[in-house]
C-alpha cells in the first residue's frame, strides 16, 4: 500500500499517477484520454457537486440540461470560441453500425448512415445554450436567465492526465443571461467568489484569485476570472474560471431583448465552471509520500474504526463496545466507517485508510474495551493518542475540525513560502527553475511579452490578482513601465 | 395558458406535446432527437434522482463514471447486444475540425485527424464496463460489485418524441458482478422491487411487475424484468427494466473469479435502468386538461401563495400576513413558494400554476387578511375551499398527504377499468381497438404467435405478470394450451 508509492521528491509526477491508481480514485480506460472515475473517487466528487449545487441554488441558479452535441453550424457562429476548441473536438458523422460482409460477428461504420450534418460532442455549451436563449428572450421580463448545468464534456487532449487532463471529463458550467453590462459582470465575479470560498473552506486549498491576460482568456470572452492554486511541486493549477461574454455570443446567436423603454438591445453573458479538475488540485495539495490526505469537509468517511482482534469473542465484545460510539459520531453528523471485514487484518486495513485519506482511524482492541479507552490516530500528521471513550465525540469533532483547518494553514504557508516577488529576468529563470512556485513579477501588458518569456522559460502569466496593489515598476522582461505585479508559474 | 390547450379526448399526442412545451418542462432543440431539459422540468428529475439514489445507497450501491464513448471492438464483444443496438449508434469518426478553405470562416471536418478505430458513443455501458471489471475482479473476495452510473447515452431513434424517445436521455443505470447465479437473480428482482415501489410511492402510478417475454428482451439479458404502467390513452408504457444478464458479459470480456475452494468461474451479471421517459409516465397518468398534475412528493413546489391586491398598500399587508405563514409551512418541509411578481396579475399566476400543476394553490387577498383566512386551491380536483390561518399548515399537510393518495388511486381504478380478461381473438382486437389498455389473455409461449399478434394488432406482450395466477387455458390466438394469463397492450 502505501509504502510502494513512489516518493514525492524522487517523481512527483509518477507519485501523482500511482496515488491516483492505488487510492482507488479513477484509471485509465479503454477509450484513449478517458478515465473510470472509481467510487472512492466518485463519492468525494459527489460531495464536491452536493456543496456547490447548493451555493449555485442559494444564488438564485436553477439546473437545466442541453444536448450533448452542437450541429457545426451553431458551433461555428460565434468564431473565437470556435476557432478556441476546433482543434480537439470529437466529431460524429454517422448514425448506424452494419454487419462487416468481410468479418462475420463483426461491426462496420454505415456508410450509407452519414448524417447531413456533422454534430460536435460538446467541449462547453455555449453555441447550443445561446441557440436556446434565442427562443427564451423577447423582452426584459425574460431577464436575468440564472442556469448551470451538471455534464461531461470532451476534449481531444493529446497528453491526458487522470482527473488533469481528460479527454471527456465532467463539470459544471453555468451559463446566465442579463439585461446590462453591469449586472453581467457582477455574475462573472460572484461566481468567481462562490468558486473561491468552496475551494479554500471545503477543499481547504488557498486560491488567488485574479483574471487571465488576454493571452490566457476563454476563447469568446470578454474578462476571464479565475481562482489559482499551487500544487506541492511548485507547479499552478487553474482550478476554476468565470467568463464575462459581453454581447459576443448574443450578437452571433441574435439574441435582442426589449427594454423596459422599447428599444431592442443584445443580451449580456456570462459562464463559469469547475471541473473533475478539482479532483487533481485536492490530491497535489495535501498529499504525502503515504498516500491521499483528503480534508474532513469532502471525506466520504471522515472517521474508520478497524477492530484488533482474534477470535470471535474478541470480535464480538469488540462489535459491542463499537456500536454506541457508531451512533453518538452519527448523531453528531460524523461520517463513520466501521471495517468490520474478517477477510483481511486490521495491518491490510490501516495501510488502505492511510492511502485512501481517511481523516481520523480509530483502533480499538480488547485491552481498550477493558479500559473504556480507543486509538486514535490523524491522518495528517500521522499521530496517535490514546482517547477515553466518553470524551471520543468531543475529541473527533474537535480534531476533525482542526484537521480541516491544518491543511489550510499548512498549504497556505506552503504557498507563502513559495511566492517570490522578483525584479529582473535572471532571478525570474534563476527562482522559476530552483524554487518554482508563484513569481510576483511587473509585466508591461504587451502580449509579445508575455509570449517571449513563455517561450524563454515556459512560465505563463497565471492571473493579474484582483486584490493587487497599484504600484509604479518596470517590466521583469522588457523594462517597460509597469504599474503592477502579476503572478507568473509553470501550470498544470 | 391552460385553456389553449388541446383536449386530450381531441388529440392525445397533441395534448401531450403542446403540455410538455408550455408546462416549461421540456423542448426540442436544433439537434435532431435530443431535447433541452428545461429547469421546472429538471427539477422535477433532480428530485427523483435524490429519492433514487438514496434507495440505491441504501440497497449497498455506489456511484461511479465510465466513459461516453465505447471503443467499436469492444462494443461488438457481446453480440447480441451489439446487434441489439448497432442500428442506432452515434459513431465519432474524428478528432478535429479544420478551417474551410473554400468557406472563409466556415470550419470543416480535418481528413486528416480520422481514428484508427470508430469510438461509439454509448447506448447502454455493459461493454465498457465489463471490459473495466475483468481488471478488477480476481477473486470471490473482490464480489460482488454493487455500481451504479448517472449518466446521457444515445439511441438514434428515427421517431422521437420529448421525455418519451429522445436520441439522447438521462438514466441511470446499475450494473453488477456476483459470484453465483442466486445473488444476481435476487439482485435484478431487487432492483425491479426498488423501481415499482418508487414508482408507486413516489410518482403514485400503479405498476404491474413482470418479465418480458423472450421477444421483448434486453439485448443481451437472459431474462428481463419490468414494471409496466398504463397511460389515460390506453397505451402501456414500460417504467423500469432490470436485467439478469446470466455470464454472458462474463464470457464476452472474458471475467472469471477464483471461488473459495480455488476453481475459477464466469461472474454473474445484472444490470438495471429507469431514464428521463419516467417524465413521460408522471406526465401522461396524471394530467388532464388543463395542464400538469403532479404528485406532492415529487413536485418542486407543493403549495405556491397568489398574492391578490391593488397598490403598494395591499401588496405589503399581504406579504406581511404571508411571512409567518410560509414559516410555519417550511417548518413542516413543506415545499412552498411565494410569487410576489409585480409584473403578473393573478389571474396569469393562477392558470401558470394551474398549467404547471402546483398541488396546491394558496391565494390571499385583503378580505382574506381581515378575516385570518386564506383560499385553498387542490390541483388534482381544482376544488376551493376558505381556511382559518390558524388551521393553514394542518390543512396543507392532510390535503398534500390526500392528494398524493387520490392520484394513485384513481390511475388505479382507471388501470383496473382499462385491464380486460379475454378469452378469444376476436374479441381481443375489438376491446383492443374500442376500449384499449391491458388486455389479460392466455399464450402459448411461442415468439411466432407473439409476432402474429403484433402484426395483426399492434399489440406486444408488456409482461408476464410475476404474481399471475397457475391455470389452464388456451392460446387466444393459436388456442394452444397455456398455464399463464400474460398483459398485451399497444405501448409507447
Amino acid at each position: 500500500m502505501g509504502k510502494y508509492l513512489t516518493k514525492r521528491s524522487e517523481d512527483y509526477s509518477k507519485w501523482y499517477n500511482e496515488l491516483v491508481v492505488k487510492a482507488d480514485l479513477a484509471e485509465t480506460s479503454a477509450v484513449r484520454g478517458c478515465m473510470v472515475i472509481k467510487p472512492y473517487g466518485y463519492a468525494i466528487w459527489e460531495r464536491m457537486q452536493s456543496i456547490l449545487d447548493k451555493k449555485f441554488k442559494e444564488t438564485g441558479h436553477s439546473n437545466a440540461y442541453f444536448p450533448l452535441f452542437v450541429p457545426k453550424s451553431l458551433f461555428e457562429a460565434e468564431e473565437k470560441n470556435a476557432e478556441g476548441f476546433a482543434k480537439e473536438c470529437a466529431v460524429v458523422t454517422h448514425y448506424r453500425l452494419e454487419n462487416d460482409p468481410d468479418k462475420p460477428g463483426k461491426l462496420r461504420v454505415d456508410p450509407k448512415a452519414k448524417l447531413e450534418e456533422e454534430l460536435i460532442v460538446r467541449p462547453t455549451s455555449e453555441a447550443i445554450i445561446w441557440n436556446t436563449y434565442k427562443n427564451w428572450i423577447q423582452s426584459y421580463r425574460d431577464l436575468p436567465i440564472l442556469l448551470n448545468q451538471w455534464a461531461n464534456v470532451v476534449r481531444w487532449e493529446m497528453r491526458t492526465r487522470l482527473f488533469l487532463r481528460t479527454a471527456e471529463f465532467l463539470w459544471q458550467e453555468g451559463h446566465t443571461a442579463h439585461a446590462t453590462e453591469a449586472e453581467a459582470m457582477y455574475e462573472a465575479k460572484q461566481m468567481n467568489q462562490v468558486y473561491a470560498d468552496f475551494v479554500e473552506q471545503y477543499m481547504a486549498i488557498p486560491i488567488i484569485q485574479g483574471v487571465k491576460s488576454a493571452a490566457e482568456r476563454f476563447a469568446g470572452a470578454l474578462e476571464t476570472y479565475c481562482i489559482e492554486a499551487l500544487m506541492q511541486d511548485g507547479k499552478a493549477l487553474q482550478a476554476g474560471t468565470s467568463h464575462f461574454l459581453g454581447q459576443n455570443f448574443a450578437k452571433a446567436f441574435d439574441v435582442k431583448y426589449a427594454t423596459k423603454e422599447g428599444s431592442l438591445e443584445h443580451v449580456w453573458a456570462t459562464s463559469w465552471g469547475v471541473s473533475t479538475r478539482l479532483m487533481g488540485a485536492l490530491i497535489m495539495t495535501h498529499s504525502d509520500d503515504h498516500g491521499l490526505v483528503l480534508p474532513p469537509e469532502l471525506a466520504p468517511h471522515q472517521v474508520v474504526i478497524v477492530p484488533i482482534y482474534k477470535g470471535d469473542a474478541e470480535r464480538e465484545a469488540i462489535a459491542l463496545a463499537v456500536a454506541p460510539i457508531i451512533d453518538a459520531l452519527r448523531k453528531k453528523d460524523v461520517r463513520v466507517h466501521f471495517d468490520n471485514r474478517d477477510t483481511h487484518k486490521p495491518g491490510f486495513k490501516f495501510n488502505e485508510y492511510e492511502l485512501k485519506g481517511v481523516p481520523l482511524r480509530i483502533g480499538i482492541g480488547p485491552r481498550d474495551v477493558a479500559n473504556g479507552t480507543v486509538e486514535l490516530a490523524r491522518r495528517d500528521t500521522l499521530s496517535k493518542t490514546t482517547v477515553d471513550q466518553s470524551e471520543l465525540v468531543n475529541e473527533v469533532t474537535k480534531t476533525l475540525a482542526d484537521i480541516q483547518q491544518q491543511l489550510f494553514a499548512r498549504a497556505t504557508q506552503f504557498r507563502t513560502n513559495h511566492t517570490t516577488e522578483v525584479d529582473d529576468f535572471d532571478t525570474f529563470k534563476r527562482v522559476l527553475e530552483e524554487k518554482g512556485g508563484f513569481i510576483s513579477a511587473h509585466w508591461d501588458g504587451t502580449e509579445a511579452t508575455e509570449i517571449a518569456i513563455k517561450e524563454s522559460t515556459k512560465a505563463t502569466i497565471r492571473c493579474i490578482p484582483i486584490d493587487g496593489i497599484e504600484e509604479k515598476g518596470s517590466c521583469v522582461y522588457s523594462g517597460n513601465p509597469s504599474n503592477k505585479r502579476v503572478l507568473f508559474a509553470k501550470a498544470y
